[in-house]
């Protein structure tokens, strides 16, 4: 089969014909439909710091957002059937561990990323455990089924406490904080800001439902949404940037007794940030690291099935896996141009098959 | 000024001239706007079992469900001004209770209701303590400022848990059955079922959001229930019908470990209940009474404001208080053709001011 | 090897000579230390009407609380080795529904009873699906890792919701209800009140913390709970005695806006239930089915490890498995002269080894 | 009546005759009979650069955390009577901002606090509005009933999520992080370390409840705990020191999805924090400012009153106020021989009345 491989500790990624893989009992092996890309993905093409430090061994292919049809299945799944439309939940937890056995295995003790730690999902062909297999809604279209990781992301984050009747500020215009805007808005959130500085961006989060786009560029974040909210602050706050500056605009607009989800990475690990400020504001502030498995799923699947959530708008364009160099650079170049962008092996797009 | 009195214990109502009460250092005076007919105030008018055993001492004005502007102020009024509008919690705390204390004064050991141990808001003006009164955005016309208080029911009953990505099965098409079906789908379900045998307000209930009406007259709930969950059964149940044979259907359709809220006031108080069914189902059952003071008005507020959540094809009645007996006989009459009844005293209506 | 086995459609139950079961790649096989006897057991026994109906086939082994030593793993085994004591939750979740993959695999879709389904502990091996399999701590004796099972069933009511600094209120005096006593203790329960029939186990009560026993053959539970709580009723009820008049007198002695637990079976499913009560209550009521896998587990296991939790009291008597009959009788006399009964298969109450 | 006045922008503060208070007709007049020590007196004593940056106006009294009698009570006030034991909660509430309406007041928009933005209790007598005023058991002596405030800080943040079954790190050895461990104790936690560096306190932890004390000025935390918890971390951390490296050191310590209370104040707002670490983590992190009114408080009386928590180890010092400079130096000195230190006004331990 042709996989989109690292195969050297370089910039850079090559497609390669390499054996459609076996699989365990446990396992289930998915012909693949779609795979997005995500900002790992570019890290690990990059070959930057994180990367380098991050990743291994090499070679191996990369790639984790993805949803595909089971061909086969090992003897002991009982969760899914060959022919069974799936997505892959990225965090591969061990099991047996206390956060796997508490309703926590999205942040195992002994967790493995796939297409990181493991073979993923730029290729024909993927293997994966039945633990982390999510059954999909066939009526669904392969591009909105592959990006669900990405959406389940936004939505652990922005529905970790209820956002009905709150104000919601999202702060960072990549994909997630505009799945996020799309989220808080068909669960009930009244007053939606998103700061960001790529007017691509920043004009698709309008269309997912935000009430006031700040450009903080040029605009002050910290006194807009003040004024808006009668000098109170918002109630949460989804720092989604990995910028310092922003991460302590959105500690200075919550309100006291609010709530903060640190999503975004920063650049270096150790951060001035303001704890006093988090003290006495008293309220509750979140790390955000992966889905709930699977409650998230169910809640993404449903929001997508129902057609409460439209997530057409982010995704901007579908390429087959073969243009992988165009994707790639469509998400580096700045200013920014594209959303999401879903990539398709198997000749699929070659075909107009999906 | 005008007031509509209960005057004996017995059948009907009248209107009475009375003076304009005074006001306690902690009370306000409102000139009331507008206020809406309640269930409630249905059993007081027909003075039926309920009413006469409820009921402390008459002569007194009815009516809870209420919205009209401050004209007066006691001295230790802090919250508001003259010449805001407000609205009104029909809970009237001690404050000083454990419940009180402890953010739970909608339960208040010490609890008085406004309209039923009070003189209520069927009248031009009401004098209130501090403790109950909420400050309206005054961009919302009098008629939905008046229907919070039911409004705030369906909020409190639908998002006690969150709904977003869930299933809900409301169970009775009465206004407040309307209003959640319309809080759920804007604050996230994805699937929303509702019961009733009143065809005019099942309608409703379609344009309020409901994906699925089901008139129980001639339709078997639990199996399209079933049906259309995969066999699961809903994730959420709201009793909002007080018949016993819908709270049993409610329990057989709520899947394992789901939510039930029972809010619909039984004809009496024992009724045989499969407490077995709800030891095996694992699940959260909720007795909904009031609103969360003020948590849930927050919330009623700002759907409403943000034009999250439109009320109006539930208000299907606008009427002067002076005629208080077609509205009544509107709420009685069977089949319904009424959802919710707004009335206007101080001649607003006769102008056409509001 | 020897079982205790159901093999008639009928009173009683006898030892029979049975082989080893086999296990499947997913399974382990444990030789048995110790296994305790449940209401469930003797319901078993007796062939009542529930086991009548609840029973699919015979013949079969009973029993279901129990501790063992791990003899052999299937392959696919990855969460205890050969030779880990051992422990094993009695519901047997598929793995695969929504509650499964929603952290409420206690109330599985596809749910099975361990020695009710499926063959059960009271034997000298038991096979079980790695599943429900939960690792001891081999300091703590056999007798006491054995009432893990009804003690998490303890854990689960009592802990669904905090009781420190609460007022806890336990209606029943079976093991359940003395478990729950010590549990409410060493968390923070500030006022503990036990009502029950019989004085041999009212004792117990008071030896596992409880402050106030209230023997209702000759007490008013309801009017002592409240005299003791200024008239506002306590924080806490669990239901642990599937009495109808001890539900309804809980619900009277529920402070408004308080928890309950029901968790007690009744004898009939349907039950005459203060429905308008529990709505003007304004409180939370809870389903109480099994223990939450595994967090209950986790906290059962490290109450009793740490020692914060001393359960001597309630296990009253130890038998070898042979003495079948007599722990049956001990069960079902009455008065009452019996918390838990542990039985001891494998001869190693005979030998002393234990 | 006598006061401890800060009477200049400078170190040091005096004894001085002023006027008893007049109080407002929702206020109350408290005749104070203990008073205890916090830090925050402390920096005001020193007038160190918070202390400069945060006091707006001097002369005024100073100390919040008190005990006394109501002598007078104002015509509004309905929660307690004249002759009543009342304690006093440091946060001052405004009554009608958001935080304030929905059961947040401990983080008002507008709060004042008591014997710093208001004249305090270490004082004959003390004017509170009846908002912040808490009623005792009397049968709990003054020296304890004092120390509720800064009891409540420890409840508010050990308990902001339950405890019971958890391992729980207590940062620091002040008096906050020793009651801490006491209401950790009581509640349930089943395996409690603390790290500190002062020799006399942490024993003062070990009687507490503390089942490892850990001196950092020798010892190793993070290794500590971790071989303590199979390599996994603690639950739950508590970080009550408000240095830097005890704060990262607890980030290390925490087990991935647990939880960690953010208390102690830093002497700089900005604080090198490893933001990936708690990103990826995935846990729960809290500001902990104040205590809910008036949850914690209702927690805190009732464990003092039940007897569940003793407190006394932690008390360890009784002085008349008239040796308030004796105190303050037993709160600075280095290193520490003190815990808690309580005052007394009204010449009541001259006497030997209290």
């Amino acid at each position: 089969m042709i996989a989109l491989r690292k195969t050297r500790r370089a910039r850079g990624a090559e497609m390669q014909e390499i054996p459609i893989p076996d699989i365990n009992p446990n396992e289930v092996l998915i012909k693949i439909q779609a795979a997005s890309l995500c900002g790992t993905d570019v890290h690990i093409y990059q070959w930057d710091d994180w990367a380098q430090s991050r990743v291994q061994q090499v070679p191996y292919t990369v790639g984790h957002e993805t949803t595909g049809i089971v061909v086969k299945k090992g003897s002991m799944v009982t969760r899914v059937e060959e022919g069974d439309a799936v997505s892959v939940e990225t965090h591969i937890p061990c099991g047996h561990c206390k956060q796997c056995l508490t309703g926590q295995m999205h942040v195992c003790q002994n967790l493995k990323i796939l297409g990181v730690d493991t073979n993923g999902a730029f290729a024909d062909y993927l293997a994966v455990p039945e633990i982390v297999v999510w059954k999909n809604d066939p009526s669904v279209p392969p591009e909105y089924m592959s990006i669900q990781e990405p959406l389940g992301n936004a939505v652990h984050a922005t529905l970790i406490e209820p956002v009905h009747g709150k104000s919601v500020a999202i702060l960072g215009d990549g994909p997630v904080g505009l799945f996020s805007a799309g989220v808080a808005r068909a669960s009930g959130a009244t007053q939606i800001f998103m700061t960001g500085i790529e007017p691509f961006r920043l004009n698709i989060g309008k269309q997912m439902g935000v009430d006031r786009i700040i450009n903080v560029a040029n605009e002050n974040a910290v006194q807009i949404i003040k004024d808006a909210t009668d000098g109170l602050g918002v109630d949460v706050v989804l720092e989604m940037s990995g910028v310092a500056s922003a991460m302590k605009d959105g500690i200075a607009m919550l309100r006291r007794g609010g709530r903060y989800c640190f999503f975004g990475i920063f650049k270096d690990n150790l951060v001035p940030t303001p704890l006093n400020d988090i003290i006495f504001n008293g309220g509750r502030f979140y790390g955000i690291n992966g889905r709930l498995m699977f409650d998230t799923w169910f809640t993404v699947s449903n929001l997508l099935a129902s057609k409460r959530l439209d997530v057409r708008p982010v995704v901007t364009h579908k390429l087959p896996l073969a243009n992988f160099e165009e994707a790639f650079e469509l998400m580096i170049e700045s200013p920014k141009k594209a959303g999401k962008i879903v990539m398709f092996p198997n000749g699929t797009m070659a075909n107009g098959k999906h």
